[in-house]
């Protein structure tokens, strides 16, 4: 595979020095025999003077698949350059679900020349498509489906399937619908092999026929298609009439945004569809700082507690402050374990907020076994490590208090951790976002305030 | 789509009440009209006691299908009740790489019965796909794929589409090859349905295929087929001969378990491949203790460093301690952004260790404007929060003193956090692993010697 890949930044040096000796024959046939993603990137990796002649040398089929798969900034720089006829010619060739993907991001005057180029009927499925919320599935489904009839036999489906064949996205799922569009059942091209020509659909066609609705979040539509393996899923109205189909590749695109966002939201970035490397300097600040200074901000109560505290900690023993990073860090550690696996497992729908019950339990069992043995280390390691081996003054009732206050911090931090992101959801809120720094803020004031109480608690002063 | 997710749960109490009045042959007709993934959620959701009868009632089909759906501990429990009669019956009716998926978590014992209900040919099969390196391409691939000969016709090719197609995973992307298994092209059935019945293979299909090698990570093969939007991806030995397909449904396994470990990893666990809720307590034990054992160890250096200068940062000010909380905070979310963001950035194959140099530029640039503006709202917070309105004695210079040193911290972080991952990737290590906690505890023990240096160097002695 890796060595397989296809280098695009020697071939785009390559088309560079093609072009200055105005060899387009060559350039012609070096990019249609590339996949569209390559030559896509190929494109992108010019100057941005070359690129819309280059872009011109693709053939019709190839010049729309590649278009689709290029970054905002330069479908823009194309558009730009583009005449009327050019623009129609390129999304002509594409697919409704990709042009509404390409208009979605484009300024209002760019859409309205893309508008004005199609037809009345693409013009309609466009708007329909523009009209479902954000994330929904409406919006990643494709209107480019088979569908078929039940009284139809296997010939007049096949007959069917390749007069429409070349405008489809897939015709292996194909749907069966009656006159008004409902959904009656499915058909696969394997079902229709595997079956006498003469033999009606209705004796062979799968009835019970999973399906989302165009409101559905495209996140359940996703690990909808992945728990039952499916290779498209039609999507349907609230009439249950078929308005279009998701199929599997598009829901790949879908499992690793999402993926992708929830890593950026528990690092405390505003996550962004735009690869990092294609992000500019500035978009990559505006999306980091709103969080660092959320975050530094509410640090304030760390901050405050010490300064309660100070006097009194002083008095017992400066070695306390010493511990203070390690109990943090523990804490935070422990509770962001907790809230990734939480997050995680009902991104994937694994668990429900029904499930709270189970989870504290759960977690209770293992932060008290987790404490027990981070504790026991940590009072061996500062009487050992740091006192006799540092020679630090660490006596018995000093580790005795942080220990303990190291197995409360553990507690804390695991059940807030797992606790947190089920009540987000619960909530309705985003429990990713609610999960690892915040938690971090969270743990971190509690078990401060813990620590400074068992201090007190035990130590005599000075 | 959420309302209408099958109530497994319920379905189970309706199952467990039709077992005790003894009505078989409903419990028969409500589970095989269920896709398998359901069927086995309601299977596991039985009294282990329940578990046995209930399944024999499945359909052959389904009773295979729902088998492979089932955790481990669950499939165990079903073998241990099996005659040798029942292990053949759901064993035949399975994929081959299914049976492997069965057999790689089954202890010797199991692994050896179910062999030997096997085929020569199926059992020659297991043991060669039982002999590619963990997590490659050869695990993952299925075995029943339909080859077609270029010289046959489209007629021809039908015939043994049809013939075939009950085995096959899938029959819509065919691959041609020589007598010698030599992969020459792939064919879809659409291709096939939009040529005329004598045309010969060889005048259409394509020749340029996108393939990978037995030994190829999964994760890499999950990606390309995500990136050229596969529907199924030809597997071939050093010869380029084909031994298996990757279908697009087992990627999505791929690309969903990827993101998990990747998040787990980040978030100092030792990923598992079985869901929250079926892990035992001892199992999460196992996978969160090491971690949290390292991490609280290496925190010994932030105990260390704050002991060496506590002394001296106490005759400075004893406001000083306060902020260390903040600055260690801003510093692991900082450097955790970075982290994350280039992780996922290469997991996603978008980012490569050769573009170490773009990235170095780019972080620094906005490491410099996030430290600008973090610094300037922490001197403003200090001066007005902490000590107009709290009344400490928040000075302007030690109000510098931090705001310098949280300036050096965010620096420090988001290069740690962006250099560390690519290093790793480069000396071939999980830069997942390296991620998040890891950069921390660096961060952490840096950032306490520059704030210490500078109020050294800038702070006169009380």
């Amino acid at each position: 595979m890796e060595q397989e890949r296809i280098d695009t930044v020697q071939l785009s040096e390559q088309v560079k020095q093609l072009l200055e000796s105005k060899n387009f024959r060559e350039i012609q046939t070096l990019l249609d025999q590339l996949p569209a993603q390559d030559c896509a990137q190929v494109l992108e990796n010019l100057p941005e003077k070359d690129m819309p002649p280059v872009f011109r040398l693709l053939s019709k089929e190839n010049a729309a698949e590649s278009f689709v798969e290029m970054p905002t900034d330069k479908q823009q720089l194309l558009i730009s350059v583009f005449s009327d006829a050019e623009i129609k010619a390129v999304f002509d060739e594409m697919f409704v679900d990709d042009t509404v993907d390409v208009i979605e991001e484009m300024p209002a005057n760019v859409v309205k020349r893309i508008i004005a180029q199609s037809d009345a009927e693409t013009r309609a499925q466009i708007n329909e498509i523009l009209h479902y919320p954000k994330d929904s599935a409406g919006t990643i489904m494709t209107v480019e489906y088979v569908s078929l009839r039940e009284q139809w036999t296997v010939k007049e489906c096949f007959d069917r399937i390749r007069k429409t064949a070349p405008d489809k996205e897939t015709i292996y799922v194909c749907y069966v619908t009656d006159d008004k569009r409902k959904l009656l059942g499915l058909v696969t091209v394997k079902d229709l092999l595997l079956h006498d020509y003469d033999t009606p659909v209705s004796e062979f066609m799968e009835h019970n026929v999973i399906s989302a609705g165009t409101n559905d979040d495209k996140e359940n539509v996703a690990q909808t298609i992945s728990r039952y393996d499916l290779y498209a899923l039609p999507v349907v109205d609230g009439e249950n009439r078929i308005v279009g189909i998701i199929t599997v590749d598009d829901v790949l695109d879908v499992i690793n945004e999402e993926a992708t966002e929830d890593m950026a939201k528990m690092a405390a970035i505003t996550p962004s569809d735009v690869s990092y490397l294609n992000q500019s300097v500035w978009q990559i600040f505006k999306n980091r700082i709103p969080w660092l200074l959320l975050l530094m901000i509410s640090a304030t109560f760390t901050g405050l507690i010490i300064n309660t505290y100070e006097a009194t900690l002083n008095q017992l023993s400066t070695l306390l402050f010493a511990c203070i990073p390690m109990l943090m860090d523990t804490g935070g550690n422990a509770g962001s374990q907790s809230s990734v696996t939480i997050v995680r497992s009902m991104a994937l729908d694994e668990l429900h907020p029904s499930d709270i019950g189970k989870v504290i339990w759960k977690e209770l069992r293992v932060a008290v076994i987790l404490a027990l043995c981070l504790s026991a280390v940590c009072f061996g390691k500062l009487m050992l490590l740091d006192g006799l081996l540092f020679g630090y003054a660490y006596t018995w009732d000093i580790c005795l208090v942080v220990s303990l206050a190291l197995f409360a911090t553990v507690l804390l931090s695991k059940l807030v951790g797992s606790i947190m992101p089920i009540v987000a959801k619960a909530c309705k809120l985003d429990p990713a976002v609610v999960a690892s720094p915040f938690i971090t803020t969270i743990v971190d004031a509690l078990s401060l305030i813990v620590y400074c109480q068992i201090a007190l608690a035990i130590l005599p002063a000075i």
